[in-house]
């Protein structure tokens, strides 16, 4: 158990939530990564932190920088699974890998939460199907959160993970999205499908029969929502396969970073302190990753340039999510879900 | 026959094109639009223009402004098609609107070269198949065309027309895409494919069957763009299906806008000037409209809020095009096609 005896003398109970920190696979080095880990823990008291890494090596750096070790245990973890490997191959041959052995750690104690990777995306996805499982009978998502122009946060769900899917299963998708924006404190989440026209006719031949599904579904259904309209729109989960949510999803931010750029270029004038906040806005990424959703916890993927602030927010997105019950809301929607029909 | 002899006494001979513009059917009142036809037949000595619309509100107007008829002759079409009208019970319906009457005249005269309109955009397409048919044996498309970073053009296509296809239209529609941007002055374009990720293996099932199809066609094909990628890339021409290829034009759009929107807002300093320009640049609708590719002559669609700019624009557009002989290249492309094999 960790020590938390210094920071309950007030006498107020903190509920623990344990999250497993993949340091490895990412392109920075696990000693520069692991500065976000500790401050994650110095910011949330109720936080607890397994380090997956080199124990050697991260042992010397905690040493060298003279940090405390509250409520951090490091997993010595000397194999790494790198991106390009064959992720069923990798699973297999390196058990004693930061994301094998993460896995396993998740697996193993009921106090965690969730876990966090900059690592091969590939292979956290089959580790995670392969050693926790799936949280309800439903292809497991990628869901990116991004801020509409009003800075208000809203999901692409799936943004990648089921690129050829049925139509039953963008309904699934909405419901796990529902859970996510419950679990980030949006009372009654709207969903809007995307699709090529706002009319519940438009669409291809999936996405007229998911409007069909939802419609009947009894959940909370906007209709149909254009690209152009996203940032602007009144959707908070936006349900689409995850081809069309990938495609959305890069082109929002790919667009957004153009136009930054070319201001920046010729606009001199501009204060570098509102750009490099829009950036920030439109780079999802440094946003809080995206969430693997729908294996028995959730997990949170940096991407693989991530530096320490990567780190530090999303080990705080993992933090947040398992404070707020997201796997239970996951059960909850799919519990009281209505048999579908068109 | 237009009279051209004040332009002709220097003993040039120019070759006279001739384009059929539909003022109907807008947001805006024809005698407003009309001004971009004028604009565009004084700045283009080898432009002809019919003009559909009511020829007493148009003959009144032209009077009172004293406009010159040269190279201008009005089509009288009392009759007017909205958008939300079924296009096929209109076309029936309504032979003397703009639209019908519009692409008769296509029909009627081999020297016309294109037709240009920013009316309902499913009656265009309907009557433009019924009326004229297809040049060769393929769909039509609706092809956009957009500034990448560094302001030179590219294609994607299709970007509406076909929401469901298989993996072979889309090698057509990368093969009318060619064609269009050969006759925009790019020698020998470069396809690429729309997909979730830059490997040939990635995709969605038609997406990595079309990505076979392109490498064994004999086409220029440089391999697979992510979205993010589009606006830095090296194609001239990205290829996909009809639903992805609208999600990621309009998020293009979208996400440009608000982030330009955005700025104005919080950056006071920022010059006028530098965000209208790019405001135009990425509001692809005002840079020359969509043009419907595929059937005996382009049809350059203007969107339902056009000025007389915006007239101006795709008239411009539709005269380059049959200028530079858009229909024989897209029949020359064809020709020259190998069959399809993987």
């Amino acid at each position: 158990m960790p020590n938390v005896s210094g920071r309950n003398k007030k006498k107020r109970v903190v509920k623990i939530v344990k999250i497993v920190v993949d340091l490895k696979g990412a392109d920075r080095p696990q000693t520069e990564l692991i500065d976000g880990a500790f401050r994650a823990v110095r910011d949330n008291e109720g936080l607890f932190l397994y380090l997956c890494g080199d124990k050697d090596v991260l042992e010397e750096y905690i040493e060298k920088n003279g940090y405390r070790k509250d409520r951090i245990e490091i997993a010595d973890c000397p194999q790494v699974i790198i991106n390009g490997e064959d992720p069923a191959e990798a699973y297999k041959a390196k058990p004693d890998s930061s994301i094998v052995r993460g896995m396993s750690l998740c697996k193993s104690d009921p106090d965690i939460g969730g876990f966090v990777s900059c690592g091969a995306t590939g292979a956290i996805f089959v580790c995670a199907m392969m050693i926790l499982g799936r949280v309800v009978p439903v292809s497991p998502i990628l869901l990116a959160e991004l801020k509409r122009t009003d800075d208000t946060p809203f999901c692409i769900v799936d943004c990648g993970a089921n690129v050829d899917c049925r139509a039953e299963k963008i309904v699934d998708f909405a419901r796990m999205g529902i859970a996510y924006m419950k679990a980030s404190g949006v009372d009654e989440p709207k969903v809007g499908l995307l699709s090529n026209g706002a009319e519940d006719k438009k669409g291809s031949g999936v996405v007229r029969k998911a409007n069909e599904l939802l419609r009947a579904s009894g959940i909370n259904f906007i209709g149909n929502i254009e690209a152009g309209d996203v940032l602007e729109g009144r959707a908070d989960v936006l349900a689409c396969d995850g081809f069309s949510g990938n495609i959305l999803l890069k082109a929002l931010e790919g667009s957004a970073k153009a136009v930054i750029s070319e201001l920046r270029r010729t606009s001199g004038d501009i204060p570098q302190e509102a750009f490099d906040r829009l950036y920030k806005k439109y780079d999802y990424n440094s946003q809080g990753g995206a969430v693997l959703l729908g294996t028995k916890l959730p997990i949170i993927k940096g991407h693989g340039a991530a530096n320490a602030e990567t780190v530090y927010n999303i080990i705080n997105t993992a933090y947040r999510l398992a404070e707020h019950g997201l796997i239970e809301k996951i059960k909850g929607e799919f519990a009281a879900a209505q048999p579908l029909r068109t």
